[in-house]
C-alpha cells in the first residue's frame, strides 16, 4: 500500500568527479550517507583511477553503483551544450557506461543505473528524440539497468516506452520554481540550506510535494533523491537529510528498482 | 599431433584506429581478411563512434574481438613512452577494455583477448613488473580474457603466471633480427613487401622459424600473426599472406584459445 | 579604380589540419597554390608539430599566415555547436591565435588574419552578439589583424564596428543558393568540380556575381575566395581556379588588407 | 657590490594551475606576496579562461609574468616522463608560450620569462640536450627571454651557451639533501614548515646557503626562489617567508633580468 512506499527513500549522489591533480566533491565522507552513487565516467570529469577508487568505496559502503555520462568537455565539466549527433551520443554513452562497468567488476560488483549528467541531463529532459536515443543505448547496454532522470521528463517518458526501467529523481538541495522547474542557480534562493534541503526531503519523502519558490505547493514524486556532491555543503545537506527523514521515520535505502 | 596444430593459423589486425574527422587504416578491407581484431580503446586511438562501428564490421565478419589499449596520449598515438604508475596502469587498462566490452555488448557478443598497444606493449615485453600488473588487470576484468604479447616475453609469462590463457604473437610484415627482436623502422629493411611478408607468414605457421635480416634461421613459435593496420599496405600484406598460407594447406583461422 | 581592384584575387585555404600520427589535406601541394593560408590552432585541429610545419610551409611560399581558431572538440573536428561563454570564447581565441603567433615568429613571420573554423565561423555570421566577442578578442590580441568572415555577415559587421579590418569571404567550391547561403553539404550539387569552381571563381573576382542552385544571377563580393583544404580533390579544385582566374587576367595575390 | 646584490631577492610561484571547473592553489592571495609568477600554458594544467584571468591578476599585483610550460597531459599533471622527440618538445614549448603571450597581450602586458614545470623541468635539469632544445626554443620565440631552471643545472648552463638570459632557482619550501638535490615528497622531512621555509629563505638570500636533510651546510646560488603553489600551505609560507626576508632588510622584488 501506498504507505508503506514511503517508509524509504533513495538518496543518490554524483561522485567521482575529481580529475587526475585535481579533487572535487568529498567523496569519502558523502558516500556513507547514500543508498545510490552517480560515478563519472572520464568524459565530463573523473579519471581512470577515479573512477576505480569511487566503485571501491560504494561497494566499501554498499552504496548502489551507477554510470554518470556526460559530454565529453572537461573543461566545459559536461555543462555546455554540445550538438552530438544521435550516433555519437549513443556512442559516447555505451563507452561511458563500459567504463564504469568494468571497473565496478574489478570491485566484485556491477552497475546498476545511469543517471546522465548536467547539459546532456537538462537538455534530455525535454527533448523526446535525445531522451530516446539515450534509453535506447542504456538498454542496449544491459536491459536490467535503471535510467535516472528527471521526475515527469522527457528521459522518463522514453524509458518506459522501450520497457527500460526508469527511476524519477527530485532534488533535495534545490528550491523549485512553480512549474515544478528547477530555480536557476543565478538566481536567489536557488540552493537550500541544510536545513531547508532537510525539510523539502521530508516533505518529498512523506508527502509527494514541496514549497516552490512563491510559496504555492507544488506536488514532486520521486523514486530517488539527489545531493549534489559539487556543493560545497554536500556532506552537511546529505547529514540534515538523512537525519530529518530518519527522524521522520523512513529508511534511507536504495529502491527494488536499481 | 604437431603437424595439426599448423594446420591453421591465427592472423591478427589493429583496427579502429581512426579518429573523429581522421581516418586511419583501411578496416573495412582488412577485416574481412584476418581472424582476429585488436580495437582501440579511445585512449591512443578511436572514438566512441569508430569504437562500435569497428566491432560491428568485426561481427559481420566473424573476426574475433579484442580490446587494443594504450597509452593516453592521442597526440603522440600511444608510442611515446608515458610513465604511468602502476596504479594509473591497471586503471587505464580496465576502463578501456570496458569501453570496447560495452560495444561488443551492443553488437551482441563480447571482447575474447586483449593486446596492449605500441609503447606499452613494447615496455611490457621486457618489463616483468609491468607485464604483471597488466595481466592482473586483464583478469580481474574478465579472467577469461586472452592475453596477446610478443612471443617469449615478460608478457606472456607473466599471464602464465597467474593463470592467465595468453597468446604469442609474431610478425609477419616486419623483420626480424637475429637476437628475435623486430628490426628498428628506421633501418633499411625492417618493413617487409607483401611477397616476403606472405613468405615469413608460411615460414612461421608451416616450419616455426623465419630468416632473420643477417640470413640467419631463427625460431619463432606463433600463437597469432600480426598485420600492422596502419601500414601504407597493410590490405596487400593480408591479403597475400592468407593467400599464401592457404595455398601451403594452412587454413587461416582464430585459435580456441580467444 | 574599380577595374584595377578586380585584376587580383586573393585565394585562401584551411591548412594545418592534421593530428598527432592521422594527416588531413594535402598542404604541401595547396599552398603553393593559394595566396593566405589558415592555421588550424590544436584546438579543432593542428598538433604543436603540424602548427610549425605548417607555418614554415607558408613561409616558404610566400603564402600569408593565419590563425584559425575553432571550438576546442578534437573528436567533432569543431563542427558541432559548443555552447561557449563569452569570456570563455575570447579566452580560446586569445590562446589558439597565441600559438600561432609564436610559431609565426620562430619562422621569421607573423599572423596577419584571423578566420574562425567550422561551427564557430557559421555561428558568428549570424549572432551579432558572438561575432562582436570574437571580433575584440582578436582587436585585443593585435589591433592590425584582419577578421575574415562570410562576405555580409554579422562577423564582418562586428569588426568593422569596432575598427578591425575585415576580409569578406566567398567559395569558390561550394554552391550558392538563391539567397546567398551555401548548399547544404547534404544535398546534391553543394560540392562544385574543379571545372564548376573554376569558373565561379572567375565569376566572382571579375564579375562579382555567381549562378546559384536555381540559375538565377547572386551578386558576391569577395576580398578573399576560400579553397576548403580538407575537400578530397582540393589540390585539384586549387589548380584549376589558379590556372582559370589567371587566364582570364586576374592575378592570385594577397590583399593589402591583411 | 656584492652585499647590495643580496638586499633583494626574486620570490616565484606557480599559479594558474586550475583547470575548468577545478581550483587549484590559492592565486588570489598568492601572486600579491611574490615578485614573479609562473603561469600554467593548458598543457599539464590552466585553460584559456584561467590563462587569462591569471595574467590580469598577476598585472594588477605588479608581479612578472612567465610562461609555465609542462608536458601535454592534464590527468598526469605533467610530472609523468612523457618522451617526446626534439621536435615534439620545440613545438610544444612554442605553443605555450605563445598561448601566455597572447593573453599578456590582452592584458596590457608582456611575457618575461620562462619556467619548465614538473617532469619537463626535472628532466631538462640533468639531460644535457633536452636542456639545450628548450633554450633553443624559448630564444626563438623571444630572444629576450629569461629561463628559469634549477641553480646549477644543465637547463641554466644550456641557456648561457646560446646567449639566452637564466635565472638560477632555489626552493624555499623543500629540505635539501647534502649533494644539492631536493628531497623526495616520499621521504620525512621533505616539505619545510612556514617557519622552516621562511629561515631557508633568509639562509639563502643573505648567505647564499642552507641546511641540508644531514645538517650540513650547503652552499646555494639563487636568482629566484620558488614557493610551490600547489601546496597546501602555499599562502601561508609564502607570507612567512615574505615577513622573514623583510625583517632581515632584504627587499622582495624582481631581479633586473627578466
Amino acid at each position: 500500500m501506498a504507505s508503506d512506499r514511503t517508509r524509504s527513500i533513495d538518496l543518490n549522489a554524483d561522485v567521482g568527479e575529481s580529475f587526475g591533480p585535481w579533487p572535487m566533491g568529498a567523496d569519502a565522507e558523502l558516500i556513507p550517507l547514500v543508498s545510490r552513487v552517480n560515478v563519472a565516467c572520464g568524459a565530463h570529469a573523473g579519471d581512470p583511477v577515479t573512477i576505480l577508487r569511487t566503485v571501491e568505496l560504494a561497494v566499501r559502503h554498499g552504496a548502489a553503483i551507477g554510470a554518470h555520462p556526460g559530454y565529453p568537455d572537461l573543461a566545459g565539466f559536461g555543462r555546455r551544450d554540445l550538438d552530438l549527433s544521435p550516433d555519437e551520443l549513443r556512442a559516447t554513452l555505451v563507452v561511458q557506461i563500459g567504463a564504469v562497468q568494468a571497473a565496478a567488476t574489478v570491485a566484485g560488483t556491477h552497475v546498476v543505473h545511469v543517471k546522465p549528467h548536467g547539459a546532456m541531463y537538462n537538455r534530455a529532459a525535454r527533448d523526446a528524440a535525445m531522451a530516446a536515443t539515450i534509453a535506447a543505448a542504456v538498454r542496449d547496454v544491459d536491459s536490467a539497468l535503471v535510467l535516472v532522470g528527471l521526475a515527469g521528463s522527457e528521459s522518463i517518458a522514453a524509458a518506459r516506452e522501450i520497457g527500460l526501467a526508469a527511476a524519477e529523481e527530485a532534488f533535495a538541495d534545490r528550491r523549485y520554481e512553480p512549474d515544478g522547474s528547477l530555480r536557476s542557480r543565478r538566481l536567489d534562493g536557488a540552493l537550500l540550506s541544510p536545513g531547508e534541503a532537510a525539510a523539502q526531503a521530508v516533505s518529498i519523502a512523506r508527502d509527494g510535494c514541496v514549497i516552490a519558490s512563491d510559496g504555492s505547493r507544488l506536488a514532486v514524486h520521486a523514486d530517488t533523491l539527489c545531493i549534489h556532491g559539487d556543493s560545497p555543503g554536500a556532506v552537511d545537506i546529505a547529514r540534515a537529510v538523512r537525519a530529518a527523514v530518519e527522524a521522520a521515520g523512513i529508511q534511507v535505502a536504495r529502491r527494488n528498482a536499481g
